[in-house]
């Protein structure tokens, strides 16, 4: 079967490996329906040194289970399933807190052990805790926008979905969104869903930030920095917003957080922080009493809630994506998604 | 009249000065019935550079109101009052929502212009936002326990609290203290009022973990550092708590907080970090969606609901004071406070 694999900063290479197979009688294979590059895939397509031990690509998949292990039970071959992008059993102590990212027998895709997900076929573990069963879809006939809706549950919505979430976000609360990339734009819908009237989104593509006032953004501050700050706090009457959701990652988005957080306000970075070390003493956090709080997400917490609402047409996340591409031409789309030719791209087996 | 100035590290010294009057309307002049030294002065008092300019010292009070200018409208002369550490209108829209420290209006005691508390009257500003009445008690023949309970509402008990109501602590929750000072203590003894059934005390100092057995914690940890992480861990399964309350403000008490605190947790810092970069990264905050608060606690917001528990001898936040000295002898307080002779000292007129 065909898979990515990551070999150094922009080199993508499809290459013809085994098909995976059970390995624990709690493993399910599943074939790809629809899998992507997510923001996060660019950081090591930014930066990885060259290896000669190519890195297996992609956590984000919908698909049609193939094969159950013996002791999976929620799941059976034929089932169409959205694999949340980490695995984990859905039934440890800080699963049921409702952090199934830091399951105590999860762990993520891209490993060795475990592939990725950009391929045809993947090993799921701990399959009834890792896939979830989307009712009354064929994937062959379902339109493509439903496909691409669905696939973002996978991801990219819910990783919105869980800066809002952690953001604390209400109809009371005003709300910055930095960054207009899809997780960014995720999270100015997920902050609607959540009642949200007042949504800065803070990004400079007016493509991006277009389909952003489309998900709810009410107010675009294409500056950054220190001006940015300013446009902000000039919308709010200088007080700032009570959440800011931090999509990007990076060091100036988080100092653009802190400048806009209002006191008592919550910082919420669902950008995979692209440092260690961070202001939060005095003057950035304490002094304000500003919080912060933000991670991977425990897309698994989220995914039952939101099925319904994509097949319902109640929200439709997976605009995001504006370039489908064949599993042949990945390494296109990391090259596009990088030079910000697009937003986010779907890959087709 | 007599007030406490500080001139560098180690140099505290009592001065006549004037006595303070009415400078704006708003204002009140407050006789000082208690006042006390915080943990936070220790920080100046080990570290501020010499100067021939004395910084007034001290920012927690109970007294009686001997004059108001014309706007007052809450108190009147005669009135017994607590002076919340911070001066606040508390009418803007921040301390509307309960962030009274960043009021618009507000400020610190401690600076030339509003002077300190550690004196023998002290002006007021905003004293409708800045002082609450206690009624019915005469504190000329008040028990000693109950006006140290009443003046711990100035501050370090609701810092205390502040740091619990924070990190959001529940019945449901186990909850890591980190120091033993009067506000880690003060901290435990607020978990136990939010309901905590678990709270581990980290700290080493026997006669003060003792006092913190008696506000309500069930476990001391002595151990600092990887072995104090690895006791907690120990203690709790491997899981750490919900919740932490950091109340030293030192790097080595943060990095504690970071490893004892379970995924999804939230770190509440009430002591004032002595550090403005800390990890807040994949590897310490952000792989566990760990949460971050606190900030100077708004003490004007849960002051009302407090002043009846210690009327009502609900709770004795009080016996964080081991020591009592009129205010000629403040510096001495300050020394024994350094050299941990004394865990909190009191100062009468």
């Amino acid at each position: 079967m065909k898979a990515a694999f990551m070999y150094g900063a922009g080199d993508v290479r499809i290459e013809e490996i085994d098909k995976p197979v059970i390995m624990r009688d709690t493993d399910a294979i599943v074939r790809m329906v629809r899998a992507c590059v997510c923001g996060s895939d660019l950081h090591p397509y930014r930066s990885m040194p060259k290896s000669d031990q190519g890195v297996p690509m992609g956590h984000e998949l919908i698909g049609i289970v193939e094969e159950t292990g013996s002791a999976v039970s929620t799941v059976t071959a034929g089932d169409f399933v959205i694999a949340p992008f980490a695995f984990q059993d859905n039934t440890c102590v800080f699963c049921r807190e409702g952090m199934q990212t830091a399951c105590i027998h999860g762990g993520w895709y891209g490993t060795p052990e475990t592939g990725g997900l950009q391929a045809e076929y993947a090993r799921i573990p701990l399959a009834d805790g890792s896939l979830v069963k989307v009712p009354d879809v064929d994937p062959d006939t379902a339109p493509a926008d439903l496909l691409a809706s669905l696939l973002t549950l996978s991801d990219v919505y819910l990783t919105g979905y869980h800066g809002a979430f952690m953001g604390e976000v209400t109809s009371e609360k005003t709300v910055t969104v930095i960054g207009d990339g899809a997780v960014g734009l995720s999270a100015v819908l997920a902050s609607r869903q959540l009642g949200a009237q007042r949504i800065i989104l803070m990004g400079r593509h007016q493509n991006r930030t277009d389909l952003g006032k489309e998900f709810g953004a009410t107010d675009v501050v294409p500056e950054r920095g220190d001006e940015g700050i300013a446009h902000v706090l000039d919308l709010t009457g200088g007080e700032g917003t009570h959440v800011v959701i931090e999509a990007v990652g990076l060091m100036p988005a988080y100092l653009q957080a802190c400048g806009v957080i209002r006191p008592g306000g919550m910082i919420s970075r669902i950008g995979v922080p692209q440092y260690e070390e961070a202001p939060i003493g005095f003057g950035s956090l304490f002094g304000k009493n500003a919080r912060l709080a933000g991670g991977p997400a425990p897309v698994r917490a989220y995914i039952e809630e939101a099925i319904p609402k994509v097949l319902n047409a109640e929200i439709h996340p997976g605009k995001v994506f504006d370039e489908t591409l064949g599993l042949d031409e990945v390494a296109k789309g990391y090259g596009d998604m990088n030079d910000r030719q697009a937003l986010k791209v779907m890959i087709r087996p």
